[in-house]
Protein backbone atom coordinates (compact mmCIF):
# COMPACT_ATOMS: atom_id res chain seq x y z
CA UNK A 1 0.00 0.00 0.00
CA UNK A 2 1.34 3.54 -0.99
CA UNK A 3 1.24 6.06 2.18
CA UNK A 4 0.82 9.51 2.50
CA UNK A 5 2.17 11.81 5.37
CA UNK A 6 1.16 15.25 5.80
CA UNK A 7 3.75 16.82 7.81
CA UNK A 8 3.53 20.20 9.24
CA UNK A 9 6.28 22.01 8.86
CA UNK A 10 6.36 24.27 12.09
CA UNK A 11 5.54 28.15 11.11
CA UNK A 12 8.72 28.59 9.29
CA UNK A 13 12.30 27.81 11.55
CA UNK A 14 14.32 25.15 10.94
CA UNK A 15 14.38 23.66 14.40
CA UNK A 16 10.85 24.79 15.03
CA UNK A 17 9.38 20.98 13.67
CA UNK A 18 8.75 18.50 16.31
CA UNK A 19 11.05 15.48 16.40
CA UNK A 20 8.33 13.23 14.97
CA UNK A 21 8.06 15.48 12.31
CA UNK A 22 11.72 14.60 11.30
CA UNK A 23 11.62 10.64 11.78
CA UNK A 24 8.37 11.44 9.67
CA UNK A 25 10.91 13.46 6.98
CA UNK A 26 13.25 10.82 7.08
CA UNK A 27 10.56 7.80 5.95
CA UNK A 28 9.31 9.97 2.88
CA UNK A 29 10.56 8.85 -0.64
CA UNK A 30 8.65 11.77 -2.47
CA UNK A 31 8.07 15.13 -1.33
CA UNK A 32 5.24 17.33 -2.91
CA UNK A 33 4.44 20.64 -2.39
CA UNK A 34 2.34 23.36 -4.27
CA UNK A 35 4.48 25.82 -5.88
CA UNK A 36 3.13 29.08 -5.18
CA UNK A 37 5.45 31.00 -7.79
CA UNK A 38 7.45 32.29 -4.46
CA UNK A 39 11.08 29.87 -4.88
CA UNK A 40 11.61 31.22 -0.98
CA UNK A 41 9.00 29.17 -0.11
CA UNK A 42 10.31 26.12 -1.81
CA UNK A 43 13.72 27.20 -1.24
CA UNK A 44 12.69 27.21 3.00
CA UNK A 45 11.08 23.63 2.93
CA UNK A 46 15.03 22.64 1.22
CA UNK A 47 16.68 23.83 4.18
CA UNK A 48 14.32 21.66 6.66
CA UNK A 49 14.99 18.87 4.80
CA UNK A 50 18.76 19.77 4.27
CA UNK A 51 19.05 20.18 7.95
CA UNK A 52 16.61 17.01 9.15
CA UNK A 53 17.13 14.61 6.40
CA UNK A 54 19.54 12.62 4.76
CA UNK A 55 18.41 14.29 1.21
CA UNK A 56 17.58 10.69 -0.44
CA UNK A 57 14.10 11.96 -1.11
CA UNK A 58 13.10 14.08 -4.27
CA UNK A 59 11.40 17.50 -3.91
CA UNK A 60 8.24 17.48 -6.09
CA UNK A 61 6.61 20.78 -7.28
CA UNK A 62 3.14 20.42 -7.78
CA UNK A 63 1.88 23.51 -10.19
CA UNK A 64 -1.00 25.67 -8.19
CA UNK A 65 -3.88 26.45 -10.19
CA UNK A 66 -5.11 29.33 -10.56
CA UNK A 67 -7.77 30.55 -7.75
CA UNK A 68 -10.93 33.25 -8.46
CA UNK A 69 -9.75 35.82 -6.22
CA UNK A 70 -12.65 37.41 -6.35
CA UNK A 71 -15.73 34.95 -6.78
CA UNK A 72 -19.27 35.56 -6.01
CA UNK A 73 -19.69 32.45 -3.54
CA UNK A 74 -16.52 32.58 -1.72
CA UNK A 75 -17.17 28.87 -1.08
CA UNK A 76 -17.79 27.68 -3.95
CA UNK A 77 -14.28 29.14 -5.79
CA UNK A 78 -12.59 27.65 -2.84
CA UNK A 79 -14.33 24.36 -3.70
CA UNK A 80 -13.04 24.80 -7.18
CA UNK A 81 -9.69 25.45 -6.48
CA UNK A 82 -9.79 22.18 -4.33
CA UNK A 83 -11.04 20.11 -6.79
CA UNK A 84 -8.13 21.02 -9.36
CA UNK A 85 -5.43 20.61 -6.81
CA UNK A 86 -6.70 17.47 -6.20
CA UNK A 87 -6.76 16.58 -10.02
CA UNK A 88 -3.10 17.37 -9.98
CA UNK A 89 -2.49 15.88 -6.95
CA UNK A 90 -3.86 12.58 -7.62
CA UNK A 91 -1.52 12.33 -10.81
CA UNK A 92 1.16 12.98 -8.40
CA UNK A 93 0.16 10.18 -5.93
CA UNK A 94 0.13 7.60 -8.98
CA UNK A 95 3.21 8.43 -9.75
CA UNK A 96 4.39 6.45 -6.34
CA UNK A 97 5.74 3.36 -6.69
CA UNK A 98 3.33 0.65 -4.07
CA UNK A 99 5.67 0.55 -1.05
CA UNK A 100 7.05 4.56 -1.41
CA UNK A 101 5.78 7.11 1.01
CA UNK A 102 4.83 10.40 -0.16
CA UNK A 103 5.08 13.28 1.94
CA UNK A 104 3.32 16.27 1.57
CA UNK A 105 5.02 19.64 3.83
CA UNK A 106 2.83 22.13 5.11
CA UNK A 107 3.38 25.51 6.67
CA UNK A 108 2.52 25.48 10.26
CA UNK A 109 -0.12 23.23 11.78
CA UNK A 110 -1.99 21.33 8.96
CA UNK A 111 -5.53 21.57 10.61
CA UNK A 112 -5.67 25.65 10.74
CA UNK A 113 -6.69 27.55 7.29
CA UNK A 114 -4.54 24.17 5.44
CA UNK A 115 -6.52 22.35 2.67
CA UNK A 116 -4.15 19.44 2.56
CA UNK A 117 -6.11 17.02 4.44
CA UNK A 118 -9.37 18.08 2.62
CA UNK A 119 -7.42 17.89 -0.92
CA UNK A 120 -6.35 14.47 0.14
CA UNK A 121 -10.26 13.37 1.05
CA UNK A 122 -11.55 14.47 -2.14
CA UNK A 123 -8.64 11.92 -3.96
CA UNK A 124 -9.31 9.06 -1.80
CA UNK A 125 -13.25 9.87 -3.15
CA UNK A 126 -12.58 10.18 -6.46
CA UNK A 127 -11.33 6.80 -6.09
CA UNK A 128 -8.49 6.80 -8.90
CA UNK A 129 -5.95 5.89 -6.44
CA UNK A 130 -5.65 4.14 -2.94
CA UNK A 131 -3.42 4.81 -0.22
CA UNK A 132 -3.18 4.98 3.91
CA UNK A 133 -2.79 8.44 5.02
CA UNK A 134 -1.85 10.16 8.38
CA UNK A 135 -1.39 13.36 9.63
CA UNK A 136 1.81 14.91 11.94
CA UNK A 137 1.09 18.06 13.61
CA UNK A 138 3.13 21.22 13.59
CA UNK A 139 3.71 24.25 15.22
CA UNK A 140 0.90 27.19 14.15
CA UNK A 141 2.06 30.96 13.59
CA UNK A 142 0.02 31.57 16.25
CA UNK A 143 2.42 29.81 18.63
CA UNK A 144 5.76 31.53 17.71
CA UNK A 145 3.20 35.06 17.90
CA UNK A 146 2.72 34.28 21.30
CA UNK A 147 5.65 33.29 22.57
CA UNK A 148 8.08 35.98 20.85
CA UNK A 149 5.45 38.74 22.48
CA UNK A 150 5.41 36.23 25.64
CA UNK A 151 1.80 36.87 26.10
CA UNK A 152 -1.31 34.21 26.36
CA UNK A 153 -3.69 33.82 23.66
CA UNK A 154 -6.57 33.75 25.75
CA UNK A 155 -7.22 36.29 29.52
CA UNK A 156 -7.93 33.85 32.73
CA UNK A 157 -10.76 31.26 32.20
CA UNK A 158 -11.81 33.46 29.04
CA UNK A 159 -12.52 32.09 25.18
CA UNK A 160 -10.43 33.31 22.04
CA UNK A 161 -11.35 33.01 18.82
CA UNK A 162 -9.58 32.02 15.94
CA UNK A 163 -10.82 33.63 12.49
CA UNK A 164 -10.22 35.18 8.94
CA UNK A 165 -9.34 38.76 7.55
CA UNK A 166 -12.79 38.29 6.05
CA UNK A 167 -14.80 37.42 9.29
CA UNK A 168 -13.34 40.21 11.77
CA UNK A 169 -15.83 42.79 11.44
CA UNK A 170 -18.65 40.11 11.68
CA UNK A 171 -16.96 38.46 15.29
CA UNK A 172 -15.98 41.80 16.57
CA UNK A 173 -19.92 42.80 15.82
CA UNK A 174 -21.06 39.89 17.98
CA UNK A 175 -18.87 40.55 20.79
CA UNK A 176 -16.04 38.96 20.70
CA UNK A 177 -13.34 40.78 22.61
CA UNK A 178 -10.39 38.27 21.99
CA UNK A 179 -9.65 37.20 18.28
CA UNK A 180 -6.30 35.65 16.61
CA UNK A 181 -6.95 37.13 12.95
CA UNK A 182 -5.37 34.85 10.05
CA UNK A 183 -4.94 35.09 6.00
CA UNK A 184 -5.59 38.91 5.91
CA UNK A 185 -4.09 40.46 3.22
CA UNK A 186 -5.38 43.56 4.45
CA UNK A 187 -5.18 44.31 8.00
CA UNK A 188 -8.60 44.72 8.24
CA UNK A 189 -8.22 45.69 12.02
CA UNK A 190 -7.33 48.87 10.92
CA UNK A 191 -11.66 49.50 10.30
CA UNK A 192 -12.37 48.38 14.43
CA UNK A 193 -14.01 51.08 16.46
CA UNK A 194 -13.44 50.59 20.23
CA UNK A 195 -10.06 50.59 21.87
CA UNK A 196 -7.85 47.47 20.98
CA UNK A 197 -4.21 46.33 21.72
CA UNK A 198 -2.27 44.21 18.93
CA UNK A 199 0.29 41.72 19.17
CA UNK A 200 1.27 41.09 15.33
CA UNK A 201 3.85 39.21 13.31
CA UNK A 202 5.13 38.47 10.32
CA UNK A 203 7.67 36.08 8.46
CA UNK A 204 8.32 34.33 12.33
CA UNK A 205 10.58 31.71 12.19
CA UNK A 206 12.23 33.22 9.44
CA UNK A 207 15.48 35.90 9.16
CA UNK A 208 13.01 37.93 8.47
CA UNK A 209 10.76 37.94 11.55
CA UNK A 210 9.38 41.15 12.31
CA UNK A 211 7.05 41.45 15.60
CA UNK A 212 4.92 45.16 16.48
CA UNK A 213 2.44 45.28 19.76
CA UNK A 214 0.83 47.86 21.55
CA UNK A 215 -2.36 50.13 21.00
CA UNK A 216 -3.95 49.60 18.38
CA UNK A 217 -4.31 53.38 17.06
CA UNK A 218 -0.93 54.13 17.83
CA UNK A 219 1.26 51.10 16.07
CA UNK A 220 -0.95 50.44 13.15
CA UNK A 221 1.37 52.76 10.90
CA UNK A 222 4.24 51.03 12.56
CA UNK A 223 2.78 47.67 11.30
CA UNK A 224 1.70 48.99 7.92
CA UNK A 225 6.04 50.48 7.82
CA UNK A 226 6.97 46.56 9.00
CA UNK A 227 4.74 44.56 6.25
CA UNK A 228 5.92 46.67 4.03
CA UNK A 229 9.47 46.11 4.41
CA UNK A 230 9.14 42.45 4.95
CA UNK A 231 7.82 42.12 1.81
CA UNK A 232 9.91 43.63 0.11
CA UNK A 233 13.14 42.22 1.67
CA UNK A 234 11.64 38.95 1.09
CA UNK A 235 9.06 38.65 -1.59
CA UNK A 236 6.25 37.86 0.30
CA UNK A 237 4.83 38.59 3.67
CA UNK A 238 2.80 35.98 5.88
CA UNK A 239 1.17 37.72 9.06
CA UNK A 240 -0.91 36.90 11.93
CA UNK A 241 -2.12 39.11 15.01
CA UNK A 242 -3.98 38.40 18.52
CA UNK A 243 -6.57 41.61 18.93
CA UNK A 244 -7.79 42.18 22.53
CA UNK A 245 -9.96 44.95 23.24
CA UNK A 246 -9.10 46.82 26.78
CA UNK A 247 -11.37 47.07 29.45
CA UNK A 248 -10.39 49.94 31.16
CA UNK A 249 -8.28 53.04 30.33
CA UNK B 1 21.70 37.47 34.21
CA UNK B 2 19.64 34.58 35.44
CA UNK B 3 17.89 32.46 32.77
CA UNK B 4 14.20 31.36 32.92
CA UNK B 5 13.12 29.29 29.84
CA UNK B 6 9.28 28.19 29.86
CA UNK B 7 9.92 25.68 27.43
CA UNK B 8 6.34 23.88 25.91
CA UNK B 9 6.91 19.81 26.19
CA UNK B 10 4.47 19.18 23.64
CA UNK B 11 0.71 17.38 24.31
CA UNK B 12 2.24 14.38 25.96
CA UNK B 13 4.55 12.03 23.69
CA UNK B 14 8.26 12.42 23.99
CA UNK B 15 9.21 12.62 20.56
CA UNK B 16 6.55 15.36 19.77
CA UNK B 17 8.89 18.22 21.13
CA UNK B 18 10.31 21.05 18.67
CA UNK B 19 14.23 20.24 18.18
CA UNK B 20 14.04 23.83 19.42
CA UNK B 21 12.63 22.44 22.73
CA UNK B 22 15.32 20.08 22.92
CA UNK B 23 17.85 22.73 22.52
CA UNK B 24 16.60 24.59 25.05
CA UNK B 25 16.47 21.69 27.30
CA UNK B 26 20.12 20.95 27.10
CA UNK B 27 20.98 24.39 28.10
CA UNK B 28 18.90 24.14 31.37
CA UNK B 29 20.57 23.45 34.75
CA UNK B 30 17.25 23.29 37.08
CA UNK B 31 14.07 22.43 35.54
CA UNK B 32 11.37 23.42 37.90
CA UNK B 33 7.73 21.64 37.78
CA UNK B 34 4.53 22.18 39.80
CA UNK B 35 4.05 18.86 41.58
CA UNK B 36 0.17 18.03 41.17
CA UNK B 37 0.23 14.68 43.61
CA UNK B 38 0.31 12.81 40.42
CA UNK B 39 3.84 10.93 40.17
CA UNK B 40 2.77 9.80 36.33
CA UNK B 41 3.13 13.82 35.07
CA UNK B 42 6.34 13.70 36.54
CA UNK B 43 7.83 10.71 35.20
CA UNK B 44 6.14 11.60 31.60
CA UNK B 45 8.67 14.80 31.85
CA UNK B 46 11.48 13.03 33.21
CA UNK B 47 10.92 10.22 30.02
CA UNK B 48 11.06 13.51 27.56
CA UNK B 49 14.64 14.74 29.55
CA UNK B 50 15.95 11.47 29.65
CA UNK B 51 15.29 10.92 26.08
CA UNK B 52 16.63 14.21 24.78
CA UNK B 53 19.06 15.84 27.38
CA UNK B 54 22.23 14.46 29.23
CA UNK B 55 20.40 13.70 32.03
CA UNK B 56 22.87 16.70 33.75
CA UNK B 57 19.93 18.80 34.91
CA UNK B 58 18.44 18.22 37.94
CA UNK B 59 14.63 18.29 38.24
CA UNK B 60 12.88 20.44 40.95
CA UNK B 61 9.37 19.46 41.84
CA UNK B 62 7.42 22.75 43.34
CA UNK B 63 4.61 22.43 45.74
CA UNK B 64 1.54 23.05 44.39
CA UNK B 65 -0.62 25.56 46.27
CA UNK B 66 -4.20 24.88 47.30
CA UNK B 67 -6.66 26.10 45.01
CA UNK B 68 -10.36 27.23 46.12
CA UNK B 69 -12.07 24.97 43.54
CA UNK B 70 -15.43 25.98 44.34
CA UNK B 71 -14.89 30.16 44.57
CA UNK B 72 -17.40 32.55 44.51
CA UNK B 73 -15.03 34.62 41.98
CA UNK B 74 -13.14 32.29 39.62
CA UNK B 75 -11.03 35.18 38.86
CA UNK B 76 -9.95 36.39 42.38
CA UNK B 77 -9.86 32.73 43.39
CA UNK B 78 -7.14 32.03 40.03
CA UNK B 79 -5.37 35.18 40.61
CA UNK B 80 -5.29 34.30 44.36
CA UNK B 81 -3.41 30.45 43.50
CA UNK B 82 -0.99 32.24 40.72
CA UNK B 83 0.24 34.40 43.87
CA UNK B 84 1.07 31.22 46.17
CA UNK B 85 2.38 29.75 43.17
CA UNK B 86 4.78 33.00 42.22
CA UNK B 87 6.15 32.99 46.10
CA UNK B 88 7.31 29.47 46.11
CA UNK B 89 8.66 29.75 42.52
CA UNK B 90 10.57 32.65 43.45
CA UNK B 91 12.12 31.26 46.15
CA UNK B 92 13.39 28.30 43.40
CA UNK B 93 14.49 30.65 40.91
CA UNK B 94 16.28 32.47 43.67
CA UNK B 95 18.42 29.27 44.42
CA UNK B 96 19.99 29.38 40.92
CA UNK B 97 23.55 30.70 40.57
CA UNK B 98 23.91 33.63 38.21
CA UNK B 99 25.12 31.81 35.41
CA UNK B 100 22.23 29.48 35.74
CA UNK B 101 19.78 28.48 33.54
CA UNK B 102 16.35 27.31 34.85
CA UNK B 103 13.72 25.62 33.01
CA UNK B 104 9.83 25.65 33.41
CA UNK B 105 8.34 22.37 31.96
CA UNK B 106 4.75 23.46 30.65
CA UNK B 107 2.64 20.24 29.15
CA UNK B 108 1.17 21.43 25.66
CA UNK B 109 2.14 25.24 24.31
CA UNK B 110 2.35 27.76 27.20
CA UNK B 111 0.38 30.50 25.37
CA UNK B 112 -3.19 28.19 26.35
CA UNK B 113 -4.74 27.88 29.10
CA UNK B 114 -1.45 27.60 31.84
CA UNK B 115 -0.49 29.92 34.10
CA UNK B 116 3.49 29.57 34.23
CA UNK B 117 3.90 33.15 31.94
CA UNK B 118 1.83 35.01 33.95
CA UNK B 119 2.99 33.66 37.16
CA UNK B 120 6.60 34.67 35.59
CA UNK B 121 5.43 38.08 35.71
CA UNK B 122 3.96 38.58 38.86
CA UNK B 123 7.27 37.53 40.03
CA UNK B 124 9.39 40.10 38.32
CA UNK B 125 6.83 42.58 39.28
CA UNK B 126 7.55 41.86 42.92
CA UNK B 127 11.23 42.77 42.37
CA UNK B 128 12.64 40.48 44.88
CA UNK B 129 14.61 38.64 41.80
CA UNK B 130 15.71 39.47 38.36
CA UNK B 131 16.27 37.45 35.07
CA UNK B 132 15.75 37.15 31.53
CA UNK B 133 13.29 34.90 30.44
CA UNK B 134 11.83 33.27 27.55
CA UNK B 135 9.32 31.02 25.89
CA UNK B 136 10.04 28.22 23.38
CA UNK B 137 6.63 27.07 21.84
CA UNK B 138 5.14 23.78 22.21
CA UNK B 139 2.27 21.45 20.17
CA UNK B 140 -1.03 21.77 21.82
CA UNK B 141 -3.78 18.94 22.86
CA UNK B 142 -5.68 20.39 20.53
CA UNK B 143 -3.32 19.54 17.34
CA UNK B 144 -2.71 16.00 18.15
CA UNK B 145 -6.37 15.68 18.83
CA UNK B 146 -7.22 17.12 15.00
CA UNK B 147 -4.07 15.43 13.30
CA UNK B 148 -5.13 11.45 14.97
CA UNK B 149 -9.28 12.12 13.89
CA UNK B 150 -7.29 13.93 10.68
CA UNK B 151 -9.96 16.54 10.83
CA UNK B 152 -9.18 20.32 10.18
CA UNK B 153 -10.30 22.73 12.88
CA UNK B 154 -11.50 25.05 10.92
CA UNK B 155 -14.32 24.67 8.29
CA UNK B 156 -13.64 26.56 5.33
CA UNK B 157 -12.83 29.97 5.80
CA UNK B 158 -15.08 29.62 9.13
CA UNK B 159 -13.81 30.82 12.59
CA UNK B 160 -13.55 28.74 15.59
CA UNK B 161 -13.48 29.17 19.06
CA UNK B 162 -11.33 27.75 21.48
CA UNK B 163 -13.38 27.61 25.50
CA UNK B 164 -13.68 26.03 28.55
CA UNK B 165 -16.03 24.00 29.59
CA UNK B 166 -17.20 26.49 32.27
CA UNK B 167 -17.75 29.19 29.37
CA UNK B 168 -19.24 26.53 26.53
CA UNK B 169 -22.93 26.89 27.20
CA UNK B 170 -23.02 31.15 26.93
CA UNK B 171 -20.38 30.47 23.77
CA UNK B 172 -23.31 28.03 22.11
CA UNK B 173 -26.17 30.58 23.51
CA UNK B 174 -24.15 33.51 21.34
CA UNK B 175 -24.05 31.29 18.37
CA UNK B 176 -21.21 29.41 17.73
CA UNK B 177 -20.80 25.99 15.48
CA UNK B 178 -17.06 25.52 15.85
CA UNK B 179 -15.61 25.14 19.32
CA UNK B 180 -12.63 23.73 21.08
CA UNK B 181 -13.05 23.07 24.35
CA UNK B 182 -10.83 22.13 27.28
CA UNK B 183 -10.90 22.11 31.02
CA UNK B 184 -13.74 20.57 31.12
CA UNK B 185 -13.94 17.88 33.60
CA UNK B 186 -17.22 17.27 33.27
CA UNK B 187 -18.66 16.70 29.98
CA UNK B 188 -20.42 20.35 29.57
CA UNK B 189 -21.46 19.37 25.96
CA UNK B 190 -23.71 16.33 27.75
CA UNK B 191 -26.25 19.46 28.39
CA UNK B 192 -26.00 21.63 24.65
CA UNK B 193 -29.09 21.14 22.74
CA UNK B 194 -28.96 20.71 18.71
CA UNK B 195 -27.63 18.46 16.48
CA UNK B 196 -23.73 18.56 17.14
CA UNK B 197 -20.56 15.95 16.06
CA UNK B 198 -17.69 15.80 18.23
CA UNK B 199 -14.29 14.74 18.05
CA UNK B 200 -12.85 13.94 21.21
CA UNK B 201 -9.63 12.65 22.66
CA UNK B 202 -8.07 12.02 26.46
CA UNK B 203 -4.27 11.67 27.29
CA UNK B 204 -3.22 12.51 23.99
CA UNK B 205 0.47 11.11 23.38
CA UNK B 206 0.80 9.06 26.50
CA UNK B 207 0.16 4.91 25.71
CA UNK B 208 -3.33 5.29 27.26
CA UNK B 209 -4.47 7.81 24.22
CA UNK B 210 -8.61 7.61 24.14
CA UNK B 211 -10.70 9.10 20.95
CA UNK B 212 -13.81 8.73 20.23
CA UNK B 213 -15.50 10.58 17.18
CA UNK B 214 -19.18 10.63 16.03
CA UNK B 215 -22.69 12.26 16.75
CA UNK B 216 -22.58 13.75 19.82
CA UNK B 217 -26.11 12.25 20.97
CA UNK B 218 -24.66 8.60 19.80
CA UNK B 219 -21.11 9.08 21.36
CA UNK B 220 -21.60 10.65 24.50
CA UNK B 221 -21.81 7.32 26.54
CA UNK B 222 -19.01 5.95 24.69
CA UNK B 223 -17.13 8.93 25.56
CA UNK B 224 -17.88 8.67 29.20
CA UNK B 225 -16.91 5.28 29.31
CA UNK B 226 -13.58 5.87 27.68
CA UNK B 227 -12.79 8.55 30.49
CA UNK B 228 -13.25 6.67 33.16
CA UNK B 229 -11.18 3.88 31.59
CA UNK B 230 -8.17 6.32 30.81
CA UNK B 231 -8.41 7.61 34.20
CA UNK B 232 -8.74 4.11 36.17
CA UNK B 233 -5.63 2.52 33.77
CA UNK B 234 -3.65 5.78 34.08
CA UNK B 235 -4.63 7.89 37.75
CA UNK B 236 -5.60 10.83 35.73
CA UNK B 237 -7.56 11.91 32.62
CA UNK B 238 -6.61 15.06 30.70
CA UNK B 239 -9.39 15.16 27.61
CA UNK B 240 -10.08 17.73 25.35
CA UNK B 241 -12.80 18.18 22.07
CA UNK B 242 -13.61 20.08 19.41
CA UNK B 243 -17.82 20.72 18.85
CA UNK B 244 -19.31 21.56 15.45
CA UNK B 245 -22.90 22.00 14.77
CA UNK B 246 -24.51 20.05 12.35
CA UNK B 247 -26.21 22.25 9.09
CA UNK B 248 -27.70 19.69 7.50
CA UNK B 249 -29.25 16.32 7.91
Amino acid sequence: MKRLRIVGMGPGGVDQVTVEAVQALNEVDVFFVFDKGIDDLIALRQEILDRHTDGRARLHALPDPERDRDPTSYENAVSAWHENRAIDFEDAIAMLADDEVGGFLTWGDPALYDSTARIVERILARGNVSFDWDIVPGLSSVQLLTARHRIMLNRVGESVVYTTGRRLAERVAAGDTDLVVMLDGHLQCADLEGDWDIWWGANLGTSDEALVAGRLADVLDEIRVAREVSKERRGWVMDVYLLRRRTGP
